[in-house]
């Protein structure tokens, strides 16, 4: 697409004169330490190109974007049988909520609410050992990636684990509601290094292809799989502001509390904007915006001819 | 699409064997009245051809797909001020749920749910008569469908506002937290009638052409306009089996207890579907089924290439 | 008991030096004109004495207490058949809520919150005009305080009826899960007139003799169903303020935004309280410290020996 | 009281007639181990005396009745500071739901939900081991029951650690409001303990003497304690089923899953009656149809003169 990289430059620039950038999410002290004021943006496009802007080298951790891969390694090893015990509807609800599970009697919504990410790491491990499933998880997301420098800041789990009541919480919910398999600190110790990898835009957006099926990336999960994670991302993507960003942008996308967003536009390019700073929905503010004006520059909605 | 009109015959073939067709809406006596088994469907295509299969000429109420059409046209009028009466996520809940009206204070989640169709009936009303607003939308669905043939079936209005308690409570309960203009009889009393808007799958097709920005149809919304309907449809179109529907059909679609649902391929083709049998969630059983193998062999899924 | 007759003339000099009364209910225009510094108390004695204190003459609305005294007619007509369409439970909830009404599809929790108390004048009318049920209750009413001077305000009835958007929400609720026998407009018109009695606390504390079970009064009710009815004062009349209420005072008590509070302390006395200022919960903010500071003096609470 | 001890072998004859007693609570391995066709009932009286019949000194778990002395307990230790950290009101709903604690942002409705429960253990722990709270709460029942032989049945204890999910989510839910001051795993330990108290119907009875104020029993709390624990009895005792409980006995009383109710009938007598079997709240089925006899026998209902 020709201008492309110049617009995110202009696009970046413009971002870099925000009033106000939102705040990093505090809960995880890791996280917490991160300098707000930063935006980055990749883009690989179906020629190959791959081209970025801003901060598009910084590493970030990437949190609950990587909801999305370790969907797409237990629907490689189990298949439907995940949706016995996970949901595809959107939640209505915040991203930590326990009402739905109750009235749903220990079922979660969707994958991309904690509950149901809680769910598919324990569908995931699947009886084996924590490291097991995240050598999978690494493996699809290094291969996607093409780029085995992707790891996990054991820093960031670290800190994510001493913090992490409510999901304790969900995790003895589901339990009590015999939706878990596995022990409630294996699953919360595998969930907390898996929303700790460590990745720049330009190695998260070139994971983001197999989703978006570039030509010539490689190919790691079926076209019909990879379109159906895509329509979780655009209906449970981003919390209970999914259908705001659904009408704002047109593209699925999934957002972390690290502050990045992936974004899909299926057969043009996979995208990944990054700020740290979160709006009230725990999304990022200027990675939100950003991901509008790549969308309205482009006219790659995917509800759009 | 070379081979497409005799698919559509092989599909309503199958169709019409099939065990469990649903029931037809029995809240509504003059729904109930329709014989469950009968399909149809209707494909307008961007060069312009038109197809069809089954009973693609048998009327039938549209009923909530009127609200993409009240939609339209409120936001036509109103332009983006209607967002300030009405959110814009999917509820998570029931078509008529009131529960979340009373934890949002009055502001329904999205112009889909019941809720925010009235008040968006109530924000076309705009102090005018009841005609004044229901001819507003006839002329839209009539010029985007290009035939004035369109008309209400008044027995099916007037059997709609005999048993409309449930809206009657929705609209006091939002004219309680005063988001409501219009006195609540007179917004009822509109709704039920551009519910009872009467179609054919082929005229349905024709009108959803304005969303589908379909080359040559009459131009009644702007492609920016229709693209944020679009993701309206996709992440809040089929109640709270919006979720399922976009895994599964990958299109942006809205039913109605008709028994009808009206899908968007984006530049690529509109389509009616129809088949009075409905689901749990108050979707047509048949003509979901229908809608997921049109998808299916198309490949227009927005989350393909 | 001796000393008490002084005890509420202090109690009431106290209440005067009140630095927050509260404010008046504001939704119902004729109630928010009433001049916020007033306070009265009367108490009818076991030994026939009556007494009282502070504007204990100065009629005021007494709004939700009504509700006590439709229960004990209609229990009269029906018995308990009034329990197969409404529970006996506190709602933990407001008392204007539709959320439990959704969840327990149409049976509300207890007969005092609004839901409830409109299901038992539709009970009450049970097909008769609205002057026959307001007459049964006026006759208890005036019956139970040996005063045929008690009457309904007219402009308040009005005035309620002008601003019943949440009640007529409720009612076509209550009717779309077919709990509703007569028309809305018929059941709201006669609720709006029962609240509008206008009492002052000499007379609401006569009429409550009945279920204080005082010698000599006339025998309105069973003492079965007194005892009944105090049981659900005890745990559903104050709202979602009820526990807090019976942990402070101890005592069975109705309250009623027009300020009022009936109590009950059986075998002992009655007790009317009023100052029409409001807490958060909708109880009268001066007449809740009074009815507790009486109950500490008497030590009348139903849990000391 | 003349004649009580005939009625009550009367009573407990017609109660072995049962039909249906109920099932006993399976989701602690050791209590779905008792055979559920056991009734017993002990009755202290205001003159020193003491009756029973039936099972009346079979040991049986007390379950949540231990929360009423821990309660009492941490009273003693706190005074009202606890109800900074747990409310006094009804919460309309199950006894182990935490819907409510979400929408309330962790602070419980009232101690004897399972949430409050768990907040109050915690604040008797207060810092201190396990032991020295249990100590606590085992001085305070055997004193007030005059019965050194009072224990814990440490296998009830292990059986319900072993099957705690919900309560462990409870906790870290609460956790996550930063409404818990010890570890987790150390308020469940401590809690499971204190519901494995054992006693048979003629202990539980004297221990009930201090919340009955009865003359001659062990002074452990003040009257103005008891009075309020007896309110939230009242109110809260029964879980979901406390309204229809006040409504049918009129007595405070806090039912356990061991089929044991601790009824109190101030200035009279303290009561304890036990069945196995419960009915769908949680509360003895048998025993509550026992309550209800001995309420209407005795007219020592509270709303009663």
């Amino acid at each position: 697409m020709q201008g492309l990289a110049e617009e995110l430059r202009r696009l970046v620039a413009e971002a870099r004169t925000a009033q106000d950038w939102g705040a990093p999410a505090d809960y995880i002290p890791e996280l917490a330490k991160v300098d707000p004021e930063q935006v980055g943006v990749a883009v690989c496009l179906a020629d190959g190109q791959e081209i970025g802007a801003g901060d598009a080298d910084v590493p970030f951790s990437i949190q609950s974007i990587s909801k999305v891969f370790s969907l797409a390694a237990v629907l490689g090893r189990l298949g439907d049988d995940l949706w016995r015990r996970v949901g595809r509807e959107p939640s209505g609800t915040a991203f930590d909520s326990i009402f739905l599970l109750e009235q749903e009697q220990g079922r979660p919504r969707n994958p991309f609410i904690n509950a149901g990410a809680l769910v598919t790491t324990d569908a995931l491990l699947g009886g084996r050992e924590p490291r097991q499933a995240l050598s999978e998880i690494m493996y699809l997301v290094r291969a996607a990636a093409e780029d085995d420098d992707i790891h996990i800041d054991k820093a960031v789990a670290e800190s994510e684990k001493a913090t992490a009541s409510r999901n304790t919480s969900l995790l003895y919910y589901l339990k009590s509601h015999d939706n878990l398999r596995c022990p409630p600190e294996m699953v919360l110790g595998t969930y907390a290094h898996q929303c700790a990898i460590e990745m720049t835009c330009h190695q998260l957006a070139r994971s983001g292809r197999m989703l978006a099926m570039i030509p010539g990336a490689p190919a790691m999960i079926s076209s019909h799989r990879a379109r159906r994670i895509n329509a979780l991302m655009m209906t449970c993507g981003q919390y209970d502001g999914s259908g705001n960003f659904a009408f704002r942008v047109g593209l699925p996308g999934k957002s972390g509390v690290g502050g990045g967003i992936l974004l899909v536009a299926p057969g043009r390019a996979s995208i990944a904007v990054w700020s740290p700073g979160l709006d009230g929905y725990g999304n990022s503010k200027v990675g939100t915006w950003l991901a509008e004006r790549i969308a309205d520059y482009t006219g790659w909605s995917v509800f759009a001819p």
